[in-house]
């Protein structure tokens, strides 16, 4: 295998689509350093687990020795990318995003090299755009094209609302990669439509088209939908490495295999190995990587430990009920959860159980009676010594 | 009748829709002089009869006390107004429009009293939004109700394409009325649409809403369609004066009643008067006024026995043939027109005949044989001394 084919294959593992292989491999072939897109939007202080899969793959091409520039989107972070989105959001202020986009870059050089990232604000060069070159920018693209993406159509078809700034949303994030003259931009699947209006616009610009790859969207702990802190089933980078530990020992088997292949950096020869082990011990393996990544190796094997002493301690059995309780907006109160799981057999009996150090989430006590589960947790729960149960919030 | 009511009457004189008369008799009872705007994107050098429907329209609320704010489009004049048109046409540079800009303010001043008259720019207020300020105006309108505009409608249906930039026009327009605290604006029935968005916007920003007065587009010299430059069928006020007397004493007397109720300043009591008289003077008197708004009295004065001596020396006959004759793109040739009015046997013939001086063209000699007559003229051509036609080139 030639180094260029060697590098695609890097590439592409773990990818949804590459467009277009061709182009990249002749943009491989040239020799020189790549520059390599990444965007993120600052509308929410913390990034998770889910927003690290297209990072990591930015630290992939960082490895193969090009040049990674990690855009923080403080402009289009205004705006809000509609993508995915069925309703309207208010534009975020200008400090808001400042705010957020403090704690974004020094998450992501938990993960990518400091030394060898570029890392860009858009606002540099939209704000110069000004009220005219907005006009100017909107003047390329014609509403039917940008009506054609996927969240836009739908919207439209049952006359959900779109504003108008949602539409100059993807001329403005496709404009950033004319102004990096990216040659590769990287995005989750729901992107694509994005990342090809900054390809057309390039073009429109007469630079080098760059090349699109897009990556899965990291499903959450439970169920179907993405991983997302509107949906509560997240881990998020900046959470305590107990709180990480326990959230990935909690997964089911089959989604560990899924975020193995999406957030280890394991190489996939000792990936395939693991098929061969006990999952218990991959995932053990696994939360380490994970939590050794964001708070270093002590602090993961001090996580581990602290899990298994809970374990042990509290006798946990391996097999244990395992239910599904619905919570209202907000989370579930403790005692109606134990109550609803019959592990007591009213409130406020559970209620006293809580008074008297009696009931652990997780292996530990819990001593606030007004602690509320949030739906998308998975909690084992534990009453007195020997009432168990598995019990994932909807 | 109270001073309110005669106000709102002279108001509505020749106006095609007021919104909302019960708010403009409110704004008028509260005493104050009112701030009314008309704004024109200069996005051709020279004004036309056309235009000059509303600054008339402005100058009677000058007359009645009011504070005019007349606006130049500066701004909104890169974006180009797509109504009524049904295609996009790419945005004028800023040097286009500053150069179309200062001729316009010269010709403005020939109908409102340049003392009383507010002159604006409107990249006054646009250019400070900034990229930014642009996101957030375009937040306040949603694209549904935004293509509800029945030429964006018609477009999208018949899959004619729409620039995101045409969308923004309106709220650019409308952000004018809250820039300028309008209380009244008047535009087109064209411009309607326009007009409601900045009464909205105002509301969204917590302003007392404007009225919007509409008046009746005015028709060319031939033919339905609105008088335009693009259509050839218009009297520019920067025209000769000898020219705008003989476009004007061309006009049908049908349309001359119409011109009359929409350009001349004289009393309704006057033009009453009018009607009991014989067309052609009416006519006369009326080519004179319009003359003379734009050239002053004594150039009225010459162009009325110019064009006299020149029917009077061609033995001009008061009843002629009168014909319709089709021109390709660009005009028709001089000599073909004579052919195919049948005022010369061949185009040869008709070449000859110019070259010798015999064919005249409004009474003015022709000496030019690639001399083309435009569609949407109406001309009397004469060939010796007694051959003449009256021929209206489609």
């Amino acid at each position: 295998m030639s180094a260029i084919e060697q590098a695609i294959q890097t590439i592409r593992r773990g990818a949804d689509e590459l467009i277009v292989e061709e182009e990249l491999a002749k943009k491989l072939a040239g020799g020189r350093k790549l520059r390599v897109k990444l965007g993120l939007d600052p509308t929410a202080p913390d990034l998770h687990l889910g927003h690290t899969v297209v990072i990591n793959k930015l630290r992939d091409f960082q490895q193969l020795g090009h040049q990674v520039q990690f855009l923080i989107g403080d402009f289009t972070g205004m705006i809000g990318d509609p993508s995915g989105k069925n309703q309207t959001r208010p534009p975020l202020t200008r400090e808001e995003i400042e705010r957020n986009a403090k704690t974004y870059q020094d998450q992501v050089f938990k993960i990518l090299d400091p030394e060898k990232t570029q890392v860009l604000y858009n606002s540099e060069w939209s704000d110069k755009l000004g009220a005219e070159g907005m006009i100017r920018l909107a003047s390329r693209y014609t509403v039917a094209r940008l009506l054609e993406r996927d969240d836009f159509a739908k919207r439209m078809k049952s006359n959900q609302p779109i504003s108008l700034h949602e539409l100059l949303y993807p001329l403005m994030q496709g404009y950033d990669s004319v102004a990096m003259k990216a040659d590769v931009e990287l995005g989750g699947t729901d992107q694509k439509f994005n990342l090809l209006v900054g390809k057309e616009l390039q073009k429109q610009y007469g630079q080098e088209q760059q090349c699109i790859l897009t990556m899965p969207l990291l499903e959450g702990l439970v169920g179907d939908e993405k991983m997302s802190k509107s949906l509560g089933n997240y881990v998020g980078i900046n959470e305590p490495p107990q709180q990480i530990f326990g959230k990935l020992m909690s997964i089911s088997d089959e989604r560990m295999w899924r975020y193995i292949e999406l957030l280890s950096f394991e190489s996939p020869a000792t990936i395939r190995q693991w098929k061969s082990e006990h999952p218990r011990e991959v995932k053990v393996r696994f939360a380490k990587e994970i939590v050794a990544r964001f708070h270093g190796a002590q602090a993961a094997g001090q996580a581990q430990a602290d899990f298994e002493s809970r374990f042990r301690e509290g006798e946990m059995p391996d097999d244990m009920p395992e239910m599904t309780i619905r919570a209202p907006e907000g989370g579930i109160l403790i005692a109606q959860l134990l109550r609803q799981a019959n592990l007591t057999p009213s409130t406020s009996e559970a209620q006293r159980m809580i008074e008297q150090g009696g009931v652990k989430l997780d292996g530990e006590r819990v001593s606030d009676k007004s602690l509320k589960v949030p739906a998308g947790r998975t909690v084992v729960a534990q009453v007195g010594k020997r009432k168990f149960a598995r019990i994932t919030v909807k």
